[in-house]
């Protein structure tokens, strides 16, 4: 079998833990395909695509482990010692409904790198390590990206045992329940390099044509929440003129981010983004006027400068807003995150790597999160992306064509090749 | 007793039935008073307050007759035979915690009327009747003003009986569990004149310091429900300008509705009133770019012309939208009622009946709906409004002036008398 054969059946077969059934999804205007997933973690189809992956592992001949909030570490000896470690690898955890590629990508596609490089009789000088990180997703547990969070520090054991599911099951219960509560304790000081390749989940390399990208930023994220306060009223009996309609604020409000993200990605910043994505009408009646809306503002950009541009542009306008219609509007910062810049040793190395495969890869900004954003405290890290068919992830239809797969492929082994031996 | 101590004792004990516990409503940001009530159509609490109705109109020497949907007469014969019967009454159904004057102030005010008579001796000439509606709010059964729909035969007596409530009982059901399932049939065609005393349900009265208005037309209401169709995507991955957002598109519409029914006040119509009150995100999600927006546009005036001319203006507009996002708008008139103009011989009675007892009333429109819409499709018909205190109504904190009720009442007995005599 070669690469894309071996790669394409481990996708496939894991693609079958947790299918989502077909239905029909009126956004779409069509019926879901086979190819959707659910598996958030510590479920039992979590288990089985962990099995599975474990069951590779050894395969490849890997020595497993198991950290003590279930990340997975397949390790690979190299030629020479005191040499640092060379990592790569991804989640095997997905949202509800989410798609096939999400996570498993980066992981089956480090194995893959591994195999290959034993076909090749191909020998590492630095210790290889496949690693699977539990719950990278929030759809079981949150905040997304948790059991990296630990590995790196910047959380507790024992703080993520105790975070509870939507069942009120613990973290620490349901991996003891899936046989995934290890002893191992993962310190990262031996490890020098981690390379992650995952789907874009973004349209940028589907509409360019464009097969790999490789990741120099990723976005930082700012969620603020207003609160806007107005009378609620009679829809029949207030004259529009003394009316302190909430969601007419906010209406002004969601135009204002629309538009103003609109502008600044001409004058600072092509990733920036403006997204009022969860919006709630109190009481939400036909014929009353709303007199509460709750909204959350979602800002991203590469520079953190510009993320803070656009919320104080926004919160000026708010103000504005609030004496226009007489409503009182509440904000506060609910999370932030800072963009990080990826290594650029390891920027120029999948570069360089892509271009011996015979592949001219994109530089280009991550928008959505990955353990990698966890990885690059500790490690010198690195993204490679492989386009998502219309931009689509988080959904059953997210697709990835096997081309890309095989090109993306290509470039991550030749990349822990060359670190490997560096 | 003299007549406010009556019709103040009545009102205060019938507030009882149903009393809605106080509570903390952060829209005022207070606790409720101890004054809302919930008693929706055949609850347990809508029969004690039924019953109570009853007890007084016996009390005041009425006949009482039930109907098959549950409205209750109480008649007066009068002295002449063969002349037109003068009715008046309103509902004694709720909304959830609603106020306690919204309906049974136009049923108490009306036996009231019949009681101050009584006391004084005054012969009327008319049949004089008092009418209790059932289920006026659509609180439990949908549509609003659904028994006096029955009476003046737009609706059949089977299909409002087997309209459901929330929890699956039809109205049939309820009206036998609570004794009000009459076999009484109501034929309109001696009723000459009919009359609603009413909280007013918006600010006007309460703005102007004014205790007494007349109502000459009745809004009409127009519902148009509306999709918006974008694409959902990831806010993080998906750039602005790729973007098909369905609240960006939504919040123009709420803008336009807004700004134009501000714009035709002027132009047109003081009454003209255009509110988004309803509107659901989907999937409604921090991090997702809204995929479709469900919301639905109330437009009221006491022309119809008016009305067309803001959906008009309005469809228009959402096809600018439409093409400006790329999204897809799909529009669908759900509800339409048409203004109605009510008799000009009650109102110049209320008017002149009120100048005799030493009150200048005010003529207004009424914004919402009452049972008085239907009943001048059969009858001469005329309202009566007294002061909601900052027009609030349809929540625990409605409230009304005992002196202003005081007034209003006065007004309503003294119209009674003149037109029982007409």
């Amino acid at each position: 079998m070669d690469t894309m054969d071996r790669l394409k059946k481990d996708l496939v077969e894991t693609g079958k833990f947790g299918r989502t059934p077909p239905r029909r999804i009126e956004r779409y205007d069509q019926l879901d395909p086979e190819k959707g997933v659910t598996r958030p973690a510590g479920t039992e189809e979590n288990r089985k695509v962990r099995d599975y992956a474990v069951e590779r592992m050894r395969e490849a001949g890997l020595t497993v482990k198991i950290d003590k909030v279930g990340n997975i570490f397949g390790r690979k000896e190299g030629s020479k010692t005191n040499t640092g470690t060379v990592m790569s690898g991804s989640h095997l955890d997905s949202v509800i409904n989410g798609g096939m590629f999400d996570g498993a990508l980066g992981v089956f596609g480090a194995i893959e790198a591994i195999r290959r490089m034993n076909d090749e009789g191909f020998e590492n000088e630095r210790p290889l390590e496949v690693a699977v990180f539990t719950a990278e997703e929030g759809s079981a547990f949150s905040p997304t990206i948790l059991a990296s969070s630990v590995l790196v520090g910047k959380m507790g054991v024992d703080e993520a045992w105790n975070r509870k599911n939507a069942m009120g099951q613990t973290l620490g219960e349901v991996l003891e329940n899936i046989g995934y509560k290890g002893s191992f304790e993962r310190s990262l000081d031996d490890v020098e390099y981690f390379v992650e390749m995952h789907v874009e989940q973004g349209p940028i390399l589907d509409k360019e044509g464009l097969s790999v990208g490789i990741v120099e930023n990723i976005s930082g994220m700012m969620w603020i929440m207003l609160t806007i306060l107005g009378s609620e009223n009679h829809a029949g009996t207030t004259p529009m003129r003394i009316r302190k309609d909430a969601l007419v604020a906010a209406a002004d409000i969601v135009s204002f981010v629309n538009k103003r993200a609109n502008d600044l990605v001409e004058k600072l910043s092509a990733a920036i983004v403006g997204t009022v994505g969860r919006l709630n009408v109190f009481p939400n009646v036909g014929n009353i006027v709303p007199g509460k809306v709750e909204m959350v503002i979602d800002i991203r950009d590469v520079v953190q400068e510009n993320m803070a541009s656009l919320k104080n542009e926004t919160l000026k306008a708010a103000k504005d807003i609030e004496n226009k219609y007489g409503v009182d509007i509440r904000t506060q910062l609910t999370s932030l995150h800072l963009p990080v810049t990826l290594s650029n040793e390891v920027i120029n190395m999948i570069d360089s790597s892509a271009r011996q495969v015979g592949i001219v890869p994109k530089r280009m900004n991550s928008g959505a999160g990955h353990d990698c954003l966890n990885m690059v405290k500790r490690t010198k890290a690195g993204m490679i992306f492989v386009p998502s068919v219309n931009g689509i992830s988080h959904a059953p239809l997210e697709w990835t064509n096997w081309e890309d797969i095989e090109k993306g492929a290509k470039v991550l082994t030749q990349t822990l090749k060359n670190l490997s031996r560096l």
